[in-house]
């Protein structure tokens, strides 16, 4: 089952769709949809469809479509969703505040153990039960509880110092909003969510729709 | 210098990027780059940057490079950066308040004028000077105003809804948060920022490499 080589990441980052979108058909108690079904759905095209879930072994018979519920397991594995990862968030702003309210945590499988802030009026403040400690304790916090994820929600002046921060207490995996790219070392993953570019494409898109 | 036609969207990803990197060079009073030196910062080839810019005309030359600050002008230009769009958002909640904080939007150019939400507790707070208002007044102050943009920071159950408003009020873009799909006109733009998705990315992306 889990022949996962070398897929291209354009594949990989479609996965989240599809899981996405058989969850909800699973909500409504669909239980079998065909590749064709499917693209209605998603946009994208049922050979597109076959071919991406190929990718990982095909879960779809010929003649019956795709089995949902075990389909979305088996994303849902591939997307290592099944476990748990424990994460510490730093830079406990408005966006950090937001991040950590933020409802998919748990969904993703992903436990937020503590906010870090070095501002002192953020500091013994609590999100949804999280704690906001002082950055000074942070790698501390991280080695004690075996984190295994980085969050990082500070301006980008402060963005490589935390990473290097989360990269000596071995932290293998940040979820980067710093408009800036970080250097990590290459056992080390990084996905970002940079705001700011996706404006500039929204600004774009809308130019050239409305240049006519 | 305007001949932007059918570029794919792999390459129009980019450019905020080079954007964001030039500003960066700016900044530090570089006014020339070679494509060899663009890469070293960017991490793209120096083959792939000179292949990008020239969808756009090309704005180096033989050994001489880039002027940065007209390289930065240029794709400034081509992001629909130079001018101004009027945004409001609907869904005053963490994440809403965390984007209407957001200090990007002034160097995108797009410029805040309201909020809305359906909660009364909201109605009349005000982030960074902008008033949150009932939703039920959203229409009028879209057409009265001019928007031109509108950000949904809703759950999903409300996100189409909204969509479907901002389409009534001729809204042609939409910055869309909430984590499902928005069917809309052909002449609408969606550009989305999906956290869920990010962190299945981000799961994915952490087993791959540590399951060795």
């Amino acid at each position: 089952m889990e022949k996962v080589n070398r897929i291209s990441m354009a594949v990989i980052r479609r996965l989240p769709k599809y899981y996405r979108y058989l969850g909800e058909l699973l909500d409504k108690d669909i239980n079998r949809i065909s590749s064709q079904e499917l693209s209605n759905i998603t946009g994208f095209t049922a050979s597109q469809i076959r071919q991406d879930l190929n990718n990982f072994g095909g879960f779809g018979q010929q003649g019956y479509g795709y089995n949902v519920e075990e389909l979305h397991k088996q994303l849902g594995k591939i997307l290592g969703l099944e476990r748990t990862y424990k994460a510490v968030l730093v830079g406990a702003g408005n966006l950090g505040q937001a991040v950590a309210n933020y409802k998919g945590f748990e969904d993703a499988g992903f436990k937020l153990l503590a906010l870090f802030d070095k501002n002192p009026k953020l500091i013994g403040l609590k999100i949804r039960d999280i704690e906001i400690f002082d950055v000074d304790h942070m790698e501390n916090f991280i080695n004690d509880n075996g984190v295994e994820i980085g969050i990082i929600t500070t301006p980008k002046e402060q963005a490589q110092g935390v990473a290097d921060k989360f990269i000596k207490s071995n932290i293998k995996g940040i979820w980067n909003f710093a408009p800036t790219d970080l250097k990590v070392p290459e056992n080390v993953v990084v996905e970002n969510v940079h705001l700011n570019e996706s404006l500039f494409i929204l600004s774009y898109m809308f130019k050239e729709k409305n240049r006519k």
